[in-house]
């Protein structure tokens, strides 16, 4: 740790605290089922004309389980040149709305990190998505009350910590953003002169992706949230 | 007015700021010939299946163009049993889209009510919808330098109010709302000790209309944002 004392954490959600992006895969798994009824379209192409679509989509849609719903279905129309059915339809539909009501899987190690953290550092959830599903995933997630702040933003860029820190009167130099994205947790938070712990996540989306060296960026790395408190020397 | 002099006045914006509704009016007359395509249904039955299925998915999908969105696809596949084709199904997301993409058109007197009161009184725009669309509104409203806050959030409801204006160190009896919709921008504002003004627009969707007593209740009525200034006193 260098100099200035750590004032507040900023958490990331998805794939963070609690599992996400595993959902997002089992419900891509069985899209592809769905769709190769109706398409004789290599599973490798369709998830690459998937992406391009919710490339496409972004800036309209934004993130979030909706977003990519709505994808789905685009993209399944058109891979099949409109034969897929509307029962087919229904089924993709259904693949979001059981991403919605997903119950929420803490991470191994989060419930104790934030225990050991709580009260002594602000603890700011940061994250991006839908503005309801998040909320309900924090409600779910049974660490509301542990956390002073929650930020739901629709990027996660250098302007959006700007005004979460000045929000906050956080300084740059007092935070430590914390998250299993280089581009969205890491790279913008170093931007503007705070600290950032990259924790991987066993799967990325293509679309949050980024690739950095720790050491060249002077970021710091973790296996998992368990080892967070000793990072910061918070260890109860 | 009474007593407390107003310290902030929230604005809420789809319908009050600027046009919403009659955006959603004109998509749905086009989905309703989409669908006449494919299902015998009478027009005014497939509104009522439509309304049904967006109330059904309102606490999963929340409010917004997107959840509106899967709401038109789950709709036309139910009532026509699954025979639409692709095409009109990706005719129904287009319609999407286009809402996402539409100019923001304030309403009269909007500009010069906003104007009057700017560094006169905190102005908070507090609204639902999708977070990206709803600032991406603001952002094209062309108001954004003149509201002191943007308040995005997932429900109108007397926490949310409570919340905002913790968050801002706002009293409520110092606090109007001004807003279309007496469910959510006069009524939960009444409800903690504030006081809102109702201001209609000519269309309103079922799921967020109410109907109260003004002279009952305790609220006022005014026809344009027009006439805002000189009812809270404060004519430039």
């Amino acid at each position: 740790m260098t100099a200035a004392p750590v004032a507040a954490v900023g958490l990331d959600g998805d794939d963070t605290l609690w599992h996400s992006e595993s959902h997002f895969h089992a419900a891509q798994d069985r899209y592809r089922a769905i769709v190769a009824a109706w398409s004789d379209l290599e599973p490798v192409a369709l998830d690459q004309r998937l992406l391009e679509v919710e490339k496409a989509n972004l800036d309209l849609f934004g993130y979030g389980v909706k977003a990519f719903t709505l994808s789905l279905v685009e993209t399944a129309v058109e891979v099949t040149e409109g034969r897929i059915s509307g029962a087919a339809i229904r089924d993709v539909l259904e693949l979001g709305k059981e991403l919605l009501r997903h119950p929420v899987e803490l991470l191994d190690g989060v419930r104790e990190a934030i225990d050991a953290l709580a009260g002594r550092v602000r603890l700011l959830l940061i994250t991006k998505g839908d503005l309801l599903h998040q909320e309900a995933k924090v409600a779910r997630s049974g660490l509301a009350d542990s956390l002073d702040a929650v930020e739901i933003v629709s990027e996660k860029d250098t302007t959006t910590y700007e005004r979460v820190l000045r929000r906050h009167g956080v300084a740059p130099p007092e935070f430590v953003m914390v998250g299993n994205s280089v581009a969205s947790d890491v790279l913008p938070v170093l931007a503007i002169g705070g600290r950032a712990v990259h924790v991987p996540y066993h799967l990325a989306w293509a679309l949050d992706h980024a690739e950095a060296d720790a050491a060249e960026h002077g970021f710091t790395v973790l296996r998992s949230l368990h080892e967070l408190p000793a990072h910061l020397g918070l260890v109860r």
